[in-house]
């Protein structure tokens, strides 16, 4: 068991299974030492845990969990795409971060935290990365958050 | 000819001059083996193919044509990135869409399938890729869709 | 001092001290030949230069201004990542721009032109980048416009 693992089960963390892609495209492609991940949507145990738009149908502190979530799902794709190995992750490189809102929301560095965080909780400064996190009128499945990802791996 | 050239024939699928950005920045820009290709609009002969949000403005079915319009103006850019020759395409990395829609609206995915759809119908297996697809308020020229491409080229 | 430093000192303009995050992330992140920078908003003297949607509360001109402020923020981010050398930048290869607007504002490209003819006007020909511009209905702190880059490095 890899330290990411240790670090995982240390953190009360199961991996779910991968989610599948809503659509014909695929969870991850990587591309030399390039691991890119598509947007997760926070579905957790198989139905999402946050909809619609933050603050008026989803509080910041639910986006802030869903964001989470995405992260936790983006993390259980990357295993899958390593073949089960997280330990071949040497950093995350950057998390693209679109949180549903009203218009005039300004919080979304609050709410991207939530996956910006984990990753640090994870992999330490290796989980210090690069962001952009933006707001959008609306979401897949009308989801709260989606978040991609990009790994450098081995 | 190459086989994407062949397969783009059997589709009956002509490339067309590579749209021209609408500023200053240019179409495509090569580093190591990635091709990173800007943004595009569903331009059709000239002129746009769908304007305007979805569903409101635009339909889903028609939403999802331009899609499928923007895949292959960006592989018209990408061919002329590659001196013209699509044989160096080694695989299809990561598509960004962005479709303008109404709040609420929640088939992003469906729509970005006939970019996605697009790419995997010329490239096979190579053409399967990350993404991420969201909605916006806003988009360049008020299209309904813009899709952003990256490549690993040789 | 690099040609780059003469060239901005040319154009009178003094990088700031790099805007840090508003979160729990980092300013750049480097990948091999890769130097990716989180998005960046217009702080000038540590105050956003631009709030609010475009046109409603930012006119298209206060909005050109403040992508060229991120831009100029963007390179800050860069160069203090680069142990203060911007001549290790090969090329500028990607700007992601979100403009916050009004739904129906159709003028993203020549919003993002103030940050696109910046890296021309500091670069050059190695200032000629693919682009993505999107339109959002909301930006952290309420800022008018976020630009995200990705760089060659040597």
């Amino acid at each position: 068991m890899s330290a990411i693992e240790n670090r995982l089960a240390d953190l009360g963390i199961t991996l779910p299974e991968p989610p599948r892609p809503v659509a014909s495209y695929v969870p991850a492609v990587q591309s030399d030492r390039l691991l890119i991940v598509s947007g997760q949507i926070p579905f957790q145990d198989g139905v999402l845990m946050a909809n619609g738009a933050v603050p008026s149908a989803a509080s910041i502190d639910l986006a802030t969990a869903a964001a989470r979530c995405c992260a936790i799902n983006g993390l259980a794709v990357a295993k899958a795409a390593l073949g089960g190995d997280l330990g071949r992750i040497r950093r995350v490189l950057r998390l693209g971060v679109f949180v549903q809102c009203d218009p005039g929301f300004d919080a979304q560095p609050s709410v991207a935290n939530g996956a910006s965080d984990f990753m640090v909780e994870v992999f330490g400064d290796a989980g210090r990365h690069a962001r952009a996190a933006v707001g959008v009128n609306a979401l897949p499945l009308d989801a709260t958050v989606e978040v991609e990802f990009t790994f450098e791996v081995e």
